[in-house]
C-alpha cells in the first residue's frame, strides 16, 4: 500500500487536513495517510525544510511527502514534484527543498504544469493531492510536469567558516518542543572543521567548551541522585538529527523553561564556534 | 472500507480521542478512522458546524462523522444521526448541523434511542461509537433511532438584508489558524444582493473595495519584490470554503499577527457591506 | 491487524512523531498505528500514566502500547516491555507503568536488553519500534529482554486516609482539556472509607458537598433555560475514568475559563474530603 505524508501549517484545528485527507480517500481507497506535522508556524519555509529533512527517511522508499506551505500558486511561486533518495515531495518551489537538495542530488524535479485543467483556491487539496494520487498509482513525474533542473533555494541556511578556518559561524534555525535551539551546525561539518583542536561555543553570553553524545551524558550518575542539581541546566549535544543543539537538561517550556527561554535564544540568531590552537 | 471521522473539542492532551479511537477498532478492526479536528473550542458549536461544513464533502459518499461535541445525554440534549448528501453524522442535536441542514435537506433525521440499554459518561464513546459502528456495518438508522422532521438551529447564523437591499449585514463565525476572520457571508448570497453594484465592506474602523479571488492577486508582481510590501497588509477574498474573509496577507499570529488581531476582529464582531448606486 | 499506540509528549510540530510512524510502517507494512496523544508535558511521568491508564482498555487485547516519555537510555532510567491485562507497554522504567500496575498485577515485565546491538540518540525510534514490531510479529518478551518482578514506582501517587478514617487526602494529578481538576481519588475507593456518611470536599477554600453522576446533573432542568445561571459554576463529579474531578459546568479555557483557573487549583495542589458522623 502506498504512503502519502502530510506536513503542512494548517494547524490542527481548521478542517484543512481534514478535507485533504477525504480527498486523498476519494481518489485512492487503499492508501495510507501519514500525518508529519500540521502545526509548522505559518509560512515557515525553513521550519518545514528542517521537519521534512528529518523525518522523510524514516518511510519506506516509494513514499509520497505533500507539503502544503505557502502553496498558493502565482508567477513567483510555482510547483513541483521531486524524486529524491526514492523518495516523492510535492510542494511549492519556494526554497523548501533546498535544505534536502543540499545534502542529496534530486533525481528529477519537475515544475507541476496540470493547473490550466483546475481552477482553485485550495492548492493542496486540488493539485497536490492529484500529482500525490498520480504518483502513488505508478504514474511518472513526466505526466504531470515539465524537467527542471534547479529549485529556488532559502538563503543563509548552512554556516560559515573563515578564513583562517579557526571560527564557524551558524545560527538557530529551529526551536523544538522541549525549547531546545537546534543551529544549523552539522556534526559532519563541524568535525572537518575541527580536525582533533579543542573548541568554545558562544551562544548570546553562554559559552560551552563540551559537546555531549546524548542528554544524560551530561549527569554524573555516581553522585547520589539526592544531591545532583543537572535538571535545568544547560548542555550542547548533536541531536537525533545530527544538528549542534543547545538544550537543557530535562526542559520544559511550560514550567522551568527551555534553552530558548532561558538563554534567551531565538531563530537565527547566531551561535559561534572557536576552535583553539592545541598548546 | 467504511471511513469514520472525528471532529470534536477533546483537545491533543487527554486520552479522550485515543479511547475513542481504540473503541471503533474493538467494534470493526477493518475501519478507516480520519481526525478532522480535536481542537475545536470547547463546546463551541458554530465553530465546530464550520469545520464539518467545510471538511465532509471531500470524503467519500457513505463516509460516517462522528461530531462529539458538548455531547453529554440531558432533557434539552437528544443524540440524534443524520443522513445528508449521502454522508452519515452522528452529534448532539444542538445547532451543530443546523449550517449544513441550511443548505442541503437531509435525507434522514433520527434521535437515538439505544440509550434505556447503555448508561454512560462518556457518550462519545459508549452511543457514538455504537451507532458508527452500526451504520459501517450497514445497519439502518431506523433500528437506532425514530424519525424526527426538524433539529435544532443555531441562532443568529445568517446574515441580514436591510429593507432597501442596498446593505448585507454579516457576523464573524471563524477565525482560522492564520488568524484569518471568516464571516458568514457566503459567495452566492453576496452575488444575488450585490447585482452588478460597487460595494463597500466596513469591519470596525477597516474599509475594504476589492475582494480578491485568492490570496496573492492582492500583489502586483509587475513591481520588483524587493520594493513591495505586501505582507502583513489586509485584504478580503472570498476564502476556499466560499465564505468572505478579512485576511492579511502571509500573515503568522505567532509572529507578525493575524488579521483578527492587527484589526482587532473577533468572533461574533459585525462586517457589513454596503452596494452604491451605479453613478 | 495489529495495533500500535503511541503516548509521547513530541508535540504536534516536530518531526519526532512522524520518525517513528515511518520506522514502524518500514518494518510491517500491514500495521495499525493510532496515535493517543503527543501532547503529554515534556518529562511528565504522571500525566503519562494517567493518559494511558485511561486509554488503552478501549484498544482490542494484544495491542501494543509505546509509550516514549523521558526515555533515553541511563544507568537509572532502564526500558522495560510489560505485558498486563493482556495488551503490551513499552517505555521506560521511570515510573510510567506504576499506575497501571497498581490496579492490575502485570502478567510479564522485562528489562529490555538488545541495546548493545543499537547505538541511538533517539530510542523511542530505534529501541522501542523494534520491540514493538517484534512483538507485534508475534514474537515473545523473553527474546528482547530478561524477566524482572517489580518496577519502579511513582511517589505519592495513591490518596491517604487518616487513622480515625473520617478523612482521605488526595491530591490533584491532571488538568484536562476543559481546565477540569482530575484528583487521584477513585470512586470505589472513596466508597470504601464513605460508607454511607455525608460528606464535605475542600480544595483551597472551596466546599462541596454533592458528588454528580455527570455534569449536567448539576443542572436543574425545571426551571427555564433564561432563568439558569449554571455555565461557569463549580462542580465535582466522577469523571468517566472513575476519578473525583472538580469542574466547571461548560468550562473554557480560552474565554470563561475552567475549574483550573477560575479556583486556583493545580497539579499536586491538596484535595481532601471529611466524613462526618450521621446524626
Amino acid at each position: 500500500m502506498a504512503i502519502i505524508t502530510l506536513t503542512t501549517d494548517f494547524g490542527e484545528k481548521d478542517h484543512f487536513a481534514g478535507a485533504v485527507k477525504g480527498a486523498i480517500y476519494s481518489e485512492i481507497s487503499d492508501i495510507r495517510i501519514v500525518d508529519i506535522s500540521h502545526s509548522v508556524s505559518p509560512f515557515n519555509i525553513s521550519e518545514a525544510a528542517y521537519i521534512i529533512s528529518n523525518a522523510y527517511s524514516s518511510f519506506p522508499k516509494g513514499t509520497i511527502h505533500i507539503i502544503g506551505i505557502d502553496a498558493e500558486l502565482n508567477p513567483e511561486n510555482k510547483h513541483i514534484a521531486v524524486r529524491l533518495d526514492d523518495h516523492y515531495f510535492i510542494c511549492a518551489n519556494n526554497g523548501i527543498m533546498s535544505m534536502l537538495c543540499a545534502e542529496i542530488v534530486p533525481e528529477k524535479i519537475v515544475e507541476i504544469n496540470i493547473h490550466d485543467k483546475i481552477e482553485t483556491k485550495f492548492p493542496v487539496l486540488d493539485i497536490f493531492v492529484k500529482v500525490a494520487c498520480h504518483i502513488a498509482r505508478g504514474g511518472t513525474l513526466e505526466v504531470i510536469g515539465k524537467v527542471i533542473n534547479t529549485i529556488k533555494p532559502i538563503k543563509n541556511l548552512a554556516p560559515f567558516v573563515n578564513d583562517e578556518k579557526n571560527q564557524i559561524i551558524g545560527s538557530v534555525i529551529y526551536i523544538d518542543n522541549y525549547g531546545n535551539v537546534v543551529t544549523n551546525i552539522k556534526r559532519k561539518f563541524f568535525e572537518s572543521v575541527q580536525k582533533t583542536r579543542p573548541y568554545e561555543i558562544f551562544a548570546r553570553n553562554h559559552r560551552f567548551d563540551i559537546i555531549y553524545d546524548k542528554y544524560s551524558d551530561f549527569v554524573n550518575f555516581e553522585i547520589d541522585e539526592s544531591k545532583r542539581h543537572d535538571e535545568g541546566k544547560g548542555l550542547v549535544v548533536f541531536n537525533s538529527s545530527g544538528f549542534l543543539e543547545i538544550a537543557v537538561y530535562k526542559s520544559n517550556c511550560q514550567t522551568v523553561g527551555g534553552a530558548s527561554t532561558l538563554m534567551g535564544l531565538k531563530k537565527m540568531d547566531t551561535v559561534t564556534i572557536n576552535f583553539n590552537k592545541i598548546n
